[in-house]
């Protein structure tokens, strides 16, 4: 038996029928996530929103276990048995779907090249990790299944894979929540208890799936849904976080170009010299990463990147030394809004003329960057619909027929059409007066 | 004009009459104190208890606000005048008070043998930070000001510093609240608009005093003192934050016997090799602690000691790999509590001697550990009383006449008769089958 | 000094520099709001819903009393000194602007034809009145500068009438708030703190008026029309709240018609024969009104109505009888919703027959239905737009240039043109069977 | 399907398991608990006190079901399968303990001389109700259970006594959560999910017990106790609260002496003429009572009586209009708390001389209180224990072992041995200047 209290969900209690879910907690992958922040770089302007992907990992195994225990226990539908059969198998990828997050997860891709899904994946399924022995242990096979239902590739269940990834999953439902009371952005806020009150357990085309209540659940979506706009808007697409995000991209990219070193770290050597794009470029499964850049990745966490910064900041090249001292003491670069291309330009030439004067690289000081929800996968706020099928919001009536949320509320289908995308050009403060 | 959002106060907001704790915000040591958990190790027993000391800094600086802009602006006695005389002062105390905590503070300071409080002092008054230089460009010898009042060695108003640093401080008030929502420990709660609401500025012995309404405030104090004992029993003194609190801290004696060294971090080498030590023995004030002394602790902080660890972890010394190890996955020591100074013996004999069979050094691997309230200087919840004078909650009647909480109130005065602290023998948990 | 604990706002305090509120406070008229609900009949859905107008009118004394004491304290223009001026005037109209509601207002006022606002009027100028007298007292001719305030004529500030009664208020903030909490319906919090943070005082032609700062206040406002768009659909309009409100109101009007009495309760007789609004009728002004009506107009509270109920339902005249034990024991009539004017008739044609067949005045059994937030002036959930000027809520940039919001914000632009009126068909449940 | 929204609880609802829940709910009897508030006269002192014994039992019903479904269900003991048995019993039971509340409960029965509990047991197993009738109708015999399962008189389980009646029982749990949400008052939360996460069902001498886990639940036992000091000390016993509640006390015992009346209700009679005392008097059980007379007390709702304190406030007898218009104008008795006996003479003795010399009748206007949590049966925070095996919390250690908690804890252990009554005598204010 084992208790954590949380300051969103009170009490996550685990007893003797989720055994497996202890044994997952305890792995030593599952404890790393404790040492990467949810949130990236949003504690720059949020100063709260310290919380780890570990505590986020709880509350949507949580929620997940919630659903499947209260809200199916109850109906007695072919949708409803077919998830809870499948009720460890969603818990523990509920538990494990953010395993393969690295530090600042943004800025970390853009330097390997590589999505954390892919090491999510490769993590699941390598041999050597302990998450892959205490699944195998439990049931030959449950990790492959595990993995296959966290890249959305199980069809044995779609419904299952919608609880867990889909435009209205437990993950979100969880990151919401979290992200609003840690950041204390009052928008974030929404009533969970009804949302779990009204979900349904419907079907689409001879398939199980989840929806909503159509009478009663309208609302509750609509508030999510703009929940989820207000928090892309103030909070993760906040012109601060993402110069502090592209500030750290820049710096890693300048570290791996000049060839710095963290002694005692072979992690770090890993990421910057390329050897973690190449252990995966050419593979054609997450199972053929080597087991070597696997460990490498496991030891990438806020602590190493922070102290690798805290290195730079003394090291000989004085541009990496520079990028990382803005960053130590939060002096980061300033950002202007652009609304055209033109725009976009002009500011970029009159900063890079700043850049040659000054003689310094405009690759490293001035960045033109755009912030989508795309780059969230979340069409419901603005980008474009990656998987159609799976990207829908069902509201289901009293007989059972399915209705697309855009579809019935005038309110998501005005949020919908709106692009949340914002183009800016981010370059030092100090350089307005003299450009 | 600087505004934070917080879980615990909402809205913290910096207008122009506060451009002193903008510019202080801004500097580097107070910045450093992002990257300081509040509760060392707690989170690895409550998983969201990741917030900084810089948050919790602003807090106090926004509590002691509130009480001296709501509370005393009515007042028109003696000890309100003097009171806001000091606004500025106080309000740059308040945010600057934890400015020398070091990472996993009270196993640093076994390690260091060297307070904290040394430190906060030596930062304030040397020339080279720029925490000293905005308070010197603010007003000249300020920064002495403000020292001294962080040490309670302000005569000019005893009430100012008690606002600060006593029983009943703006400290507390925000770490019990923040600690409470945090570690979603259902305790710590108390109704802190009210608590400033019955806040009395009165007179003891002809000097302002701070307190609170005797038919009004008992409660609450009843209520405040409370909670600070449920968060010692079930927080601050949690058998497995003390044995991690007990393993960082033979995990860095360890390292310092060994030699262990992380290149790249001259202050790493500076803490395990004791110049921090003997840079500051001997010295009688806090003022001749050496720049570079400063400069190496101001480096220390959480990423770091993480980062220390997992180098450790791959260390050639076996003890030191196998201390950090266990630390960076949680596999933390067992402890059991010990009622005895013979039980205590019993159990540390019985597992020195497992330790001998296995060759291990005993002092690393079976402590023998007092948790006490008294480490925090917590008279209310058991502890001595170190000072008496400083150390009590008035209650003013109507016509200004003190009585102390504990003479005063029933409960307050049972759970000070009782000792808090807690004696333990820690040491690994498979031992227990083979002692 | 006065201190009322609140379940939304937590403390509100009254100190000496209002004693005038705390006098007005004491009157019989004040605390005569004690026995009327703010909601209604809302509690017979949502059970917890009996907060009365007393404690709402202290809610938005104290919002707008933040307001000036902490927002406009600190600024320094012309707006904000004119606001500063009319402080008292302004918590002495916010405390009293509901004193003229009756119990179950709506229903009452289709019973009287009288519109609660005249009773306001006329309570606050009736020489006899206690209110009256402490306004005088405080200062001759206050009462008549309350009573224009109140009734939005007051041409010295339209910016203190807008701070009490327009789009963005804080009559309408509270209630939200206290209407959201009280119901348990998750849908109206907002932000309350973000919102009057983000408060401005700017100029639109040439007057002061009161809004949101551009830049960092246009979601805090969508967010506040969502919740009353919310609140509309799941609160104000809930099917049962309208039927039970349709109820009242016809067994009133029956117990009119044949004359029904409570002996003992002159008032009640005033109410069903027509004589308050005999009261009312062809006076031009409120001063008018007679003062035997506006005595037996404040002794009309839900105590009286329901022990009317009580009364009639043991009438003599059957149906009168019928009604008022539907209400007692909350057999409330069904509802249908109707979308156009024929499936209306439909319905209205097939229960009048079976009230036919029973022998029963359709009148009475048989209503058509249409709840708007037209009734509630609220063009921003979908209403037409009563008074332009004064039903816009504008949005400041720094330069102090106003936007409206609707024009700045397509989620309430969305909103705005949608109307949000219910039409239906309410009769017995049970007579579904039967047409 | 009936689903309730909650200011304390969020979400009650009852789906197709619950039904005879659901036909409890609509009946007449249940139904009219809307019309009495659980805290009488509580909101003449904190306003938003103003919720119904309707929402309160739905609380109490819902905590108890959580329990039964949620704790008990994972639990193979024997206790935890008695307890299961009995679902349904305990939770009609819960919904219908405080059906035979009247309005002003203590003032009443001080009237009537009638405990209310003994309308509790006539109207469940009164033949006309339909609260019997719903119960027989779901299993012959049902009513009779249910009735002496609330009057503790059920000896197949004392396990399912306590759960609803006991030291730590579902009732107080949700009173105290809601009258302190409700009023506002900060003292009396404390954390219901971890308290329900450590309750056990355990052995006490052979027979199953409710009590909480040792080693877990010490500290919320303790802070629910505390909880219940503060709410006695600060809202039940209120100087205020009190003085109206002597006030309402005396004012019904003038009416009853000058023969008052409210024509057209028969009920008033019945209170004022003494017809329920007789009713009630020398009947051995509940059964025995008239149905006449628990109709006759099934009308008295606080509707009623505020409308004849209206009545009586305009009636012949001086002191019956006096003492009414107190009331509903707030205009209410001083109270000075008296230490000894010799005091409360004192006092006595010179506010008679006052009366007298008024020429009015010293019984109604100088009153002797002693309010004492006696009078609700907490020998926890002070009282004398009315049923020592009733009345005790225990907690079980691993092993099943029973601890009582004032054994246990010295924090429970002092506030038990302090009396919580206070006395006082009460009279007109104006009066202070004339004695």
């Amino acid at each position: 038996m084992k208790s954590f209290r949380d300051p969103v969900h009170n009490l996550i209690a685990f007893g003797e029928e989720d055994q497996l879910l202890i044994d997952l907690i305890n792995t030593a992958e599952v404890q790393r996530m404790r040492r990467i922040r949810q949130l990236g770089l949003s504690n720059i302007v949020y100063p709260g929103a310290e919380h780890s992907r570990f505590v986020h990992s709880l509350g949507v195994t949580h929620l997940a276990r919630r659903f499947l225990d209260e809200d199916c226990a109850g109906e007695r539908t072919r949708g409803a048995y077919a998830l809870r059969e499948y009720r460890q198998l969603a818990l523990a990828a509920a538990l494990l779907h953010d395993i393969g997050h690295g530090p600042f997860s943004h800025a970390l891709e853009a330097v390997t090249g590589v999505r954390h899904e892919r090491f999510t994946s490769a993590i699941i399924r390598s041999k050597e990790t302990e998450v892959h022995q205490v699944l195998e242990a439990y049931s030959s096979g449950f990790s492959e299944q595990v993995a296959r239902l966290i890249e959305k590739n199980f069809p044995e269940s779609r419904a299952i894979v919608k609880l867990l990834s889909s435009q209205l999953d437990m993950d979100r439902t969880d990151y919401l929540l979290r992200d609003a009371l840690m950041t204390g952005a009052g928008y974030g806020t929404f009533d969970v208890e009804w949302l779990l009150h009204v979900m349904r357990i419907g079907e689409v085309q001879g398939e199980p799936e989840i929806g909503l209540d159509l009478a009663r659940g309208q609302s509750i979506a609509e508030d999510y849904i703009m929940c989820r706009y207000y928090m892309y808007l103030h909070v993760y697409f906040h012109r601060l976080t993402r110069s502090a995000e592209v500030l750290v991209e820049r710096t890693l990219a300048r570290a791996a170009q000049v060839g710095a070193d963290l002694p005692g770290f072979p992690a770090l050597r890993a990421l910057l010299q390329g050897d973690l794009r190449l252990a995966v470029d050419g593979r054609k499964n997450a199972a053929e990463i080597g087991s070597s850049a696997i460990t490498d990745y496991l030891e990438l966490d806020d602590h190493l990147l922070w102290s690798a910064l805290r290195a730079f900041s003394r090291h000989e090249d004085a541009v990496l030394a520079d990028l990382a001292q803005r960053l130590l003491n939060r002096r980061l670069f300033h950002s202007v809004d652009v609304h055209s291309n033109d725009e976009a330009m002009m500011w970029q030439a009159r900063m890079e003329r700043v850049a040659h004067k000054k003689g310094l690289p405009a690759h490293f000081y001035v960045i033109f960057d755009q912030a989508g929800s795309q780059a969230y996968k979340d069409p419901y706020v603005g980008a474009d619909e990656p998987d159609p099928t799976l990207e829908q919001i069902y509201l289901f009536d009293v007989h059972g027929n399915a209705t697309e949320l855009a579809r019935q509320s005038f309110i998501v289908e005005a949020v919908k059409s709106r692009r949340a995308s914002v183009s800016r050009v981010i370059f030092p403060r100090e350089w307005l007066d003299e450009g």
